[in-house]
């Protein structure tokens, strides 16, 4: 069973503030689950209505473990985990590297981190705004790719300041990526759908790359930033 | 006001049955409004509690539109539109298309129809098991590209067997896309992540096209759907 004081600690996790006082995050369903386990991250309790019988786990009911769930619909794990410390300063302009300015959907950042995932990109680089990648939706959503890679919360402008390597702005007015070349340690920034990378940030770089939109008359406006990073990762790592 | 009875039909509407009953649906955020009437759809009636000068609507509380919201956050604005009737029986061959497998998530199907839209794709296939089109989260997700593609519940097997075009699925186990050519009228077929596509349907295909993988050792199994749909598009429509 469950004190009152435990369902109402888990419940806290949905909150920034929280987890980062505790130290912990809350992860949901078997496959996210495993795969953190198998990376060697610690969980400190487990909750399941059933689960395989190589994941240790404490029986709780279902009615229980929606009450204590963060999602819309709750799977039968919940675990809490511990959240690691990385001990590596991670540097650019080794491998590839993504950039986040502003991206505050929880989907959208679990997505990427997921695509960062296929692509073999190991760090991501958030704005402050940007939203946390232990929020339950980021972790659920990159269906256990925050397990192999790390987000890292920094001040972008000085980072793209003191970078030496090529840096790329995904924006609505530059050169159709098509054409782009792209330097395989780069760094690619996105920004949020709504308002773009922010100004100051924007003015420090120089390469700016877009998608040319092929619908005729009216179109979208844009494109969801997931899948824009998404086409703008295949290209650049087109062999 | 608005009255229980109002209040009652507008919720119904999260339902697939109630609204193909009734031919309405809602759609929420003064973007998608506006794109649906600037594309001459017929709104029924717009709730707000505040809107732009040119939107006509009936003044109503936010705690009330809360209420008749189907999103976790509301909108000032909710309209509930009439399901348009197509006029013409779409073919394929003429123009590339997408076929969609059993797609069950709301936010998947709508950045779908917001990627079409922006490669100026107007035809989705979707097997009855897809997620209708009018669901209130896909309509909110299309940012207003549902004004512009239209989508087409049909048996895809049946729609794979009498075409005469070059067809493509996307599988785990196919040709790279890069090395990929595609025909500028085919036909690309997305199946669910879970499930990938159905079998019946992949026998009919005979090009397999796959997203290679970059991650060293463990990786994602697999992509999201939408972002491969969208680093798929991004290939075919390469000029």
């Amino acid at each position: 069973m469950l004190s009152k004081n435990q369902l109402k600690h888990i419940r806290k996790l949905s909150k920034k503030k929280h987890r980062q006082e505790m130290g912990l995050f809350v992860a949901e369903g078997e496959k996210v689950v495993r795969e953190l386990l198998d990376s060697g991250w610690k969980a400190d309790e487990i909750y399941a209505t059933h689960a395989p019988q190589d994941i240790p786990y404490t029986p709780i009911e279902q009615s229980l473990l929606n009450s204590i769930s963060h999602l819309n619909t709750a799977s039968p794990i919940l675990a809490v985990f511990r959240i690691p410390k990385y001990d590596q300063t991670p540097t650019i302009g080794k491998h590839f590297s993504v950039a986040l300015d502003n991206i505050a959907d929880p989907g959208n950042l679990g997505t990427i981190i997921r695509l960062c995932d296929w692509f073999g990109i190991k760090d991501i680089f958030c704005s402050p705004n940007t939203v946390d990648c232990f929020n339950p939706k980021v972790v659920q959503s990159t269906m256990g790719s925050i397990a192999r890679v790390q987000c890292h919360y920094t001040d972008l402008v000085s980072l793209v300041d003191h970078s030496e390597t090529e840096v790329y702005a995904a924006t609505l007015d530059g050169n159709s990526h098509y054409q782009q070349t792209f330097s395989s340690k780069g760094l690619l920034v996105m920004g949020s759908e709504s308002h773009g990378i922010g100004d100051e940030l924007l003015k420090k770089i120089r390469n700016r790359v877009t998608i040319p939109a092929l619908s005729k008359d009216a179109g979208p406006e844009s494109l969801n930033v997931a899948n824009a990073t998404a086409i703008l990762l295949n290209e650049i790592f087109r062999p």
